[in-house]
């Protein structure tokens, strides 16, 4: 009964931190429209300022937002159920939405840079926010070659694995520090009388909104590096679920890279008959998970 | 023997790693002087500019490059002969000589915009900024109470580590992430004939320093989340080490969290047999490694 107890106060725990995640990135994507309704031009497709301001909304909506849930979508312990295939399909959906506005809002700032006679592809901003977008590209690609077309032996994709996950988190990462880039520009050219400096409505505005991207940001990485809430594999998924209950052993640290718990598995290799049982297992894994 | 020259290949990597990690975030460092020797009106303390200088150089010598190395001091596999606790000494030394320097660039700051009549903490960079040197403050004492002094119960250190590593990293990405924001407003606000977009040597000079920053920052996550580079627990560690080698076991990889090998341990502790080998190897980890 303690341990049932415990089990239902992690779920809350992931329920309470899944629905601030989806809280403060969906206030993220509206105060990104009032921004550009309210303060700025509006949305256009004219080569205009409203043209320019798809960007900073594509990108808050797509590659910020929706690439956010992209990452956590295997976590949902309600999907537990279906099949990792569908889960893939969704995660991989997921994934091409965000990469098509993320290159929508690139086409939307070239055409309005090239109108406006303004420079491409001079600032810090624009050199790392294409290099992410890049990776985001070849991510995808990787991915859907290796973990969804049936081709790749399972070798090949536990050891991409490893490499998938960290690239998604870093890129992940790498595209808020951009947005953030992209927002201290866009406040010091937009802003000048009054200037950004004398914080008028908008610079506090906006301020807070690149505030709720980095809040965001940190509740996706820690929903993400639970090992916890990782899917379980699925042969055990059916026996481990009853009916609407989370299942067995998610709980349970053991995965943890970080602090003692890992400590345990490295002393479990370390001994024959856990190097043994590990191979074992490995094969389970090998036929149910990926 | 095979096993032998996989542990050695892995150790070889992570070598390299390590090279290019502080090879990187030495270069940076010294682009950072070039910057304000080369471009600017370099170091003084007279409340001119060559004191807001001391701003970039101070955060990027000891919030990003030292912070950096203070992350990964456990994973050197030749410390792991050394007691915990003086590595802990060190862990924690370098992140105090990092928030010193942070904290000594955040009053050079302040004392620029007082003589100079701009207004302090208007603007995303200086928020996020604070925030994060607060956070690292709050992280470095918490550090400080619960794993250096000798009170804390271990089941209170089991469950502040995870919390601790990812606050560290999360703190460490924003602090990139910041002083990405810094470069890209100093670069607008001081290159004006020529402006920032016609790309001055000094804009090609300067984003090349934030991609640095950028590469810098994603070596070291990958250094500190690959489970197999961790510093085995402290009981083993004197058994596993022979003079100049590598502990066995470090190359397994047995306590990734992400991707299949997760899985391995979440199917072995399924098993009955497994959850007891666990209870015992956890009493083991808890005399050990904390």
């Amino acid at each position: 009964a303690v341990h049932g107890a415990r089990k239902m106060e992690d779920y809350g725990r992931f329920l309470a931190l899944l629905v601030s995640a989806l809280q403060v990135g969906f206030v993220a994507v509206i105060l990104s429209l009032v921004w550009v309704f309210h303060y700025r031009e509006g949305l256009s497709w004219d080569g205009g300022a409203g043209e320019f301001n798809w960007h900073p909304v594509l990108i808050i909506t797509g590659f910020v937002f929706i690439q956010g849930i992209a990452i956590i979508v295997y976590r949902l312990p309600w999907t537990w159920k279906c099949s990792k295939l569908l889960m893939k399909f969704i995660h991989a959906g997921l994934n091409t939405i965000a990469m098509i506005l993320a290159i929508v809002s690139l086409v939307a700032v070239f055409e309005y840079h090239n109108a406006s006679n303004i420079p491409n592809m001079y600032s810090l901003h624009s050199w790392i926010g294409l290099t992410a977008v890049i990776f985001y590209s070849l991510q995808l690609f990787l991915g859907f070659a290796v973990f969804l077309l049936p081709f790749a032996p399972v070798p090949l994709r536990r050891a991409v694995m490893p490499i998938h996950v960290y690239s998604g988190l870093t890129i992940f990462a790498t595209v808020i520090g951009t947005a953030l880039m992209g927002i201290t520009e866009k406040l010091i050219f937009a802003l000048k009388n009054p200037a950004y400096s004398t914080s008028p409505p908008e610079a506090i505005f906006v301020n807070c909104l690149g505030l709720l991207l980095v809040i965001f940001g940190a509740l996706i990485l820690w929903m993400a590096s639970r090992p916890h809430w990782k899917r379980p594999p699925e042969e055990n998924a059916k026996a481990l679920l009853p009916v609407g209950g989370t299942p067995e052993g998610t709980e349970v640290e053991s995965t943890m890279t970080d602090g003692s718990h890992g400590d345990k598995a490295d002393l479990r290799i370390n001994s024959d008959a856990g190097r043994k049982q590990n191979l074992k297992l490995d094969e389970a894994a090998q036929r149910s998970t990926m």
